[in-house]
């Protein structure tokens, strides 16, 4: 598949972050950068954009918070044609803290809203394009959202925002192809002036079938992590993606460098990927926490009550 | 998705034991073979029935061979619907060692071939057709298979055999879902008194979307293993497959059951599933063996230049 107009975007540092409260060091995540921009990945997101009001830096590492400062720490003297974003949660944003594009080294500012929220979601992804960055709103469990409300969420943004993108988020890895299908040709059919994007996540092990799917339907933003890191079951493969995608600029070397060197490693020490409880929640289009909950205690193999208690749940 | 004619074929001995030299203990199969029962999947293969003239049985397990005696013992005294299956390479069977349908355990023969061979395959199942046994022919190798070659084959298997049923198999985890659906179609429109199966590999963890894919294009014999064990990367995960279809009649519960009592010890000594050599394999429509090689070296880990090597082969 080669298209020019697709665009490679990774979120590993943002997605695995999830994971350990976005404690990645600095080093690592350096590691992360430079192999991404040798690798000719179009963007890197580094993590949340949230209010220090709200978290306290004690529980959280850096990349809750992204401060233009660390981040620049990090690229300094790396040579790299990608580009930087970072997330915003509707709700958990101080607007105060973004500087005007010029001033940061950030290009990139993507807006993470439920369906419900898409008018805060607009309000913010407007004020951030007018101070010069480039913008995204990404819609959040989508395999829950209800199709008139979708449709109309659609509609608003197209007419009322100035994002660049908008995102289909499968949040709970629920999607088959058919409905990707589905809600890519929604979208693109809505937005006209728009580019659509997937964030697929792995808990049936369909993230990267879901974004080959996307991408047949002419979806150009592209959501990835090396080694699948990311919450949970983890997201789309970048290493997988790269050897889909035949544009000759990709290289995937360094990422299979980075995945040797670093993410063999950290796999020992965190715990992302195909485990049953989340192919669970995927399966029964649930949020994956219960899982996660299960994953750190002591009954984490037993996965058959686990199944019983999530059906459950669906009954009551 | 819910279809009747859906068949659910378990092969996790007999695909596992490729790993293990077909050495698992009656104990083990045994409980493969009740848990398949009880969760409903239609058919359970043993191994492959191999000449013992080739093969050392100090060298390999009983389930290479796959006497009718030991299938007896592991099934006695199990209540089951579930058919038995073994397996069988053109080329290294004795046709002598299979006795009758109606003095055996076993319900279906499945004849492995590559195009070239198709001519043998054919003479095989219909001789295991003539002593009353359902068949399959199974075209491995299909991601090298010329389109004109695979054409002549699926016509002679029309007009000369006796199958049941005829596999696409994806033996390099090489394909794509749009040539899955290509495959399929053409499949289909040759095979007008068949049934078409797919039995996919998990190199790029596009094993289960293969799978969906073929059962959208109407496939409706569909290969698969509990916790994808199997050759290298494994297969299609059952537990996936049973999530996504609808057919009552299945149970998934037994299934999670046996991945958490036996399964999960297992990976701690066998190793299988998503790898990056296995997904370099795939990604460059190459035979696993190299990367199963590698995999029992000391350079396990080193990507880039296993990558380089097999990419250079294309080159020479």
């Amino acid at each position: 598949m080669f298209r020019e107009k697709i665009k490679v975007f990774d979120c590993t540092i943002r997605d695995g972050g999830l994971m350990n409260n976005h404690r990645f060091d600095q080093r690592f995540v350096r590691e992360v950068y430079k192999a991404l921009s040798e690798a000719g990945v179009d963007y890197m997101e580094f993590g949340y954009k949230n209010s220090k009001n709200l978290f306290s830096q004690k529980e959280f590492g850096e990349w809750k918070f992204c401060d233009d400062e660390d981040i620049k720490k990090v690229i300094r003297g790396i040579e790299s044609k990608t580009k930087i974003s970072v997330m915003v949660d509707v709700g958990r944003v101080d607007i105060e803290d973004v500087k005007p594009k010029k001033d940061s080294p950030v290009d990139m500012i993507r807006v993470a809203s439920y369906v419900k929220d898409i008018d805060k979601a607009i309000y913010l992804v407007n004020h951030f394009a007018d101070k010069g960055y480039e913008t995204t709103v990404n819609i959040m469990a989508i395999s829950r959202a209800l199709d008139n409300e979708l449709n109309e969420a659609l509609h608003q943004l197209e007419k009322e925002s100035k994002a660049l993108v908008v995102y289909i988020v499968d949040s709970f890895g629920a999607l088959y192809q058919e409905t990707t299908e589905f809600l890519i040709k929604k979208a693109k059919s809505i937005l006209k002036t728009k580019e659509v994007g997937m964030h697929a996540h792995n808990n049936q092990q369909l993230a990267f079938c879901n974004t080959i799917e996307a991408i047949i339907h002419d979806a150009n933003f592209v959501d990835a992590t090396v080694y699948g890191l990311g919450r949970a079951a983890g997201n789309c493969p970048l290493e997988l993606l790269i050897g889909f995608l035949k544009n000759p600029k990709f290289d995937i070397r360094p990422i299979l460098d980075l995945i040797s060197n670093e993410f063999i490693p950290l796999r020992e020490k965190m715990e992302w990927g195909y485990i049953i409880p989340y192919a669970i929640t995927g399966m029964l289009d649930e949020h994956p926490k219960t899982a996660m909950e299960l994953r750190s205690g002591k009954d984490k193999e037993n996965y058959r009550e686990f199944y019983e208690k999530i059906k459950g749940m669906d009954m009551d």
